[in-house]
């Protein structure tokens, strides 16, 4: 098999496990070593995916020759310093959301993938599940027309987090979420962020995102770790139809609901807006079966290819960058009571979107 | 039956019926008069409840000394004259919300009433629920603890309204409720408004509202007039219990939650915040049975008492103008790409609320 | 308008005022007389429905030779005495269900209406539903394939009815909607009742229906007064799909599922059963869109139609005969503890169904 | 560790990793062994719960001195012989359900392990869930008052299985449920079962049991292979309130209505049924918070316990036979057209039924 390559995971706590369990189970891949600084924690992960050698060093990680890549699932303020290293140590990097915990830094691990030709893929998990990978290309496909706006909410009870807030913990799934489906990526014009402390935890435990699109359209994010409803839930309205993705409703995940207003845009573009026609349609509603996939081996087969083929990652480096970019500009917006920060227009989509043939 | 008071519904068009049906059958009220320009839709209302005069001349109506009170169903930007012209009539005034189309025809309206000595309630139907009383008394008996957060939806394919965007249309409903439910009644200290017009309708038809609270805590609205599946849900996040009024669910409008998140506060006011201890509730749900009433019965029940007794009605002319400030300065916010908008802290909450056994 | 034929509501309790007012509202008809032998309570409908005269004579309204049909809502006990003295008057007839409350009684009013030639319509009123209207259109076209299987679940906290078990008040929905949609309408082999009156209310109060059919399908109904939750749901499963009707989900009444069980029928045919193929289909959801019309203004039109037309009505006497003899079966397959009672195979569907188009 | 057991899993095929799963992580077990005739499934169970034995003769397990119990997880007609020969050799035994595949030979088991003094346990995994032990309390506690009736449907898109109907295959789970929280058991007068065999399997794909109790309550089951909709419901009526067990909304597991019917059984039991009063309450409806835990952990906890403390199992051999009984009958009904079949009164259920507290 000669396209099998070899891949270390780094981090054996919360994601690392997962990430382990999937690269071992991949004909892609070969699982090398788990590596972590607590000896025992990595050896129960090797244990529990059926063997791996268990390092504590990462310079010896790196050091290894017979690697051909690494997958880091380490806290985000040590990313910038691990990907790097292994970076230079010419391995292909793939990294747990978000990319960085800052878009400056988040720049430089870009830089430093593309001077080496090495492949740095982001960990966005949402957009390698069949739902997500079905909204894409219904989208794609003008199943749903023009996106008018994207409501997305995810509140759970969560553990409020040490270092971060909960834009930085939980919009990262709703950004690369928008960023995969939307079809210039997530280019914002412009981002608000409202965030709450009632605990005093000293951080935002409840936040909204505004995301206005230059066409009028907007997306917005309401994350809260603070509901003890769990609701995970995306609205995605387009001219034809709209979409509902339901997360926690296994039974009907998607729902596309053939329905909508209509305006007679002539009368509306003239001053007469008070006569504009609006009609609406009340359409049947549709919700396809979905193929049963483990998302996180679909991320490990693209990441393989992305390597074998030459080519960027779906969810690569940029990708990462467009969601960091909108994390940044939240953060600033937070700062300034709501006002709208503009968000830098680099990090264009790649033109030439890897079809999703890849990894169906 | 000496207390039995005489009233007339100016306006037969959407909300007029109801008002005429309502008012024909409440044992306090005699429906004296149907007032419309269109005598044919007058008379159609009239027949359809039963039988009342015809008038289409709001003069006749407001010269004729046998009526003490007149319902209000006429568009927001003609609210202020009619009221006016009522007032100065020395009729008691309830009008449908929202209470007028501007901050400051609001605030003359509510002094015009104050020196005449008359009653001017706002139709606030929302707060006449037997699920909205019901979460107002829970909060009052302590049930769920300081509220820590309120997050409403209200979204709905509906009809794009020639003279108001969706803020104007849906909002006052989920602000009426808060100013209703929240102990100190609608009192935030800014607003941050974020519409879209994706359709180019040409106003707002998609609208998110942020209302934090100088303790921290926040309220947010989606209101949107172009989702296929509609909602109607607020969830209310207190220090004890949380609360979930989901009003399409007939069978459990209301769910109580037994659970949340404790935050050890002292720990916590150190400059470590990184140890604050964090710890969870998984406790019972419940969800109490509500008795069955119109809400609109309630209501014309309470106006009639509130004359009677000479005082304020539950949602009077201040509760109709904290509605409106906010109403206001989200228009303003909305102008300012979404910047933060003070309040006004005028209209403060009666000192003393009227108890909730009056309309129970 | 030469075809507006008068009619007079026989009645005037639970299900007399919605007839009242769905003929007094329909274009075909003309309301002409209210009759009950309370004369208040007829006064009451005739006022709320917007005037009728009000009769407490059945034979004054029988001998009214301007009266050309009756609408029968008294008792079931009754129906088969006042069926018979309208018939002998000369008057078309259609009565709530059930068409009587035993097999021989039902039989004479059948044979009755025919040899005078005048319409005996049962009031199925769920046949003229938008959900079971599209179910058989459905059905008709072969969507679902054949008929493997149907559930029914009727399913509330009930009146406990003084005359009559919770069999012969809730049934008559589930029988005449399955008689309305098979093919072959309601014409099962045999019945099996399972029936418990847990409380000592002296009459089954929880009843279980067992329908085989001679093609081996086979229908089930649970019909229940002692149920805290409400549900309304039948399950129709079918060689190429199935469906689900949810009758108190207002925003998907109708699911379809593309899938199911296909059984390789020549390996079943053979000894080896147990090499028998099974494969599965895991297809999309489908949800139509529904039309909005009460029910009852279907139904009326359809009474018009039937007497304009001179055919027999959808719902006609023959259809009540074919719910009623299930009904008479169950009630003696009660009394032997649940055995199998077969059904009379009278009362065949007419070869000629009317076509759904005439009251679509 | 004195009172850790040894014991051996018996079958490698569907249920056997589990079992092995669960056993290994026990500490009141060592895993010994795994034994299936297919050495390669049996290693591979082994690989994946990190180690054990693997032995192609069963013989060679019962002879090892070493091991105290055996796990068996083979098909249901295989059961005695494999039980028997591990009770002569001296080992406690749990057992997958059904305890057999007839009546007499689980007869022969309850009695060759009662001889032995070694216990036999049925694996009825249901019961050992935080949803099952929390209604067993209610009910124990009296929160429900008197069992009015129990509405069980199990019903889902299924595989047809080569050896046994849908009653045999599905059942069980529905009345070793009903066995474990009823009070006195499973132990109704008589079983009526209807089925289905629509697509020509050979054999029963849509079940439907009535077990009329003595005190006129009754219990039902709906079992479906056919069904595309997944639903596993169990409605608990009692005399105070009413349970609803929804497996599928881990939400929402448990609700308990507090509401229902009261007849006042005084003027019941008078000649004047009609004029029996009938009362509702509308009460509030209460969801209890459920732990977390494995039922197969616990399930394997108690069996130790069981063996430890010389006591029958939770779910003993006898429980196995109350619930084969019932299958038993029901065959029977099923080859009579759905009569009524009497259930023998053997196997009472122990005056002593061990404390809740055990497993918990």
């Amino acid at each position: 098999m000669p396209d099998r390559r070899t891949i270390a995971v780094i981090g054996a706590g919360y994601w690392g496990p997962n990430l382990a369990r999937n690269f071992k189970a991949n004909p892609d891949w070969e699982l090398a070593a788990i590596c972590d600084l607590d000896r025992e924690r990595a050896q129960r992960v090797a244990d529990a995916v059926g063997g791996a050698a268990v390092v504590t060093s990462l310079d010896e990680v790196l050091a290894d020759a017979a690697i051909d890549a690494v997958a880091i699932a380490t806290p985000a303020r040590t990313h910038h310093d691990v990907v790097c290293a292994a970076l230079a140590a010419g391995k292909h990097v793939v990294v747990e959301k978000p990319l960085a915990d800052s878009r400056e830094l988040g720049e430089r691990m870009v830089r430093a993938a593309a001077e080496r030709g090495l492949v740095l893929m982001t960990d966005h998990t949402y957009c390698y599940t069949p739902a997500v990978m079905r909204i894409r290309q219904l989208i794609e496909e003008g199943e749903l027309g023009d996106i008018l706006f994207v409501d997305s909410v995810r509140i759970n009870l969560g553990l409020i987090q040490p270092d971060v807030d909960v834009f930085w913990d939980l919009a990262p799934h709703d950004l690369s979420v928008l960023d995969f489906i939307l079809p210039g990526g997530l280019r914002p014009k412009s981002v608000s962020a409202q965030g709450a402390d009632p605990l005093g935890a000293g951080k935002a435990c409840i936040g909204y995102l505004s995301l206005p699109f230059g066409n009028g359209s907007i997306a917005h994010v309401h994350v809260n770790w603070l509901s003890p409803t769990k609701i995970r839930q995306m609205v995605i309205g387009g001219t034809k139809r709209t979409l509902v993705w339901d997360d926690l409703n296994p039974q009907q995940r998607l729902s596309i609901y053939d329905r909508g207003v209509d305006i007679d845009r002539q009368s509306a573009a003239t001053a007469e807006r008070r006569a504009a026609t609006v009609s609406y349609r009340l359409g049947d509603t549709w919700s396809p079966a979905l193929p049963e996939h483990e998302a996180l081996a679909a991320m490990a087969s693209e990441f393989a290819a992305a390597i074998s083929e030459g080519r960027p990652a779906r969810t690569d480096g940029h990708a990462g960058m467009r969601v960091l970019s909108v994390l940044d500009a939240a953060a600033i917006s937070l700062r300034a009571a709501g006002a709208a920060v503009p968000v830098d227009a680099g990090h264009a989509s790649p033109s030439n979107r890897s079809p999703l043939e890849v990894v169906a």
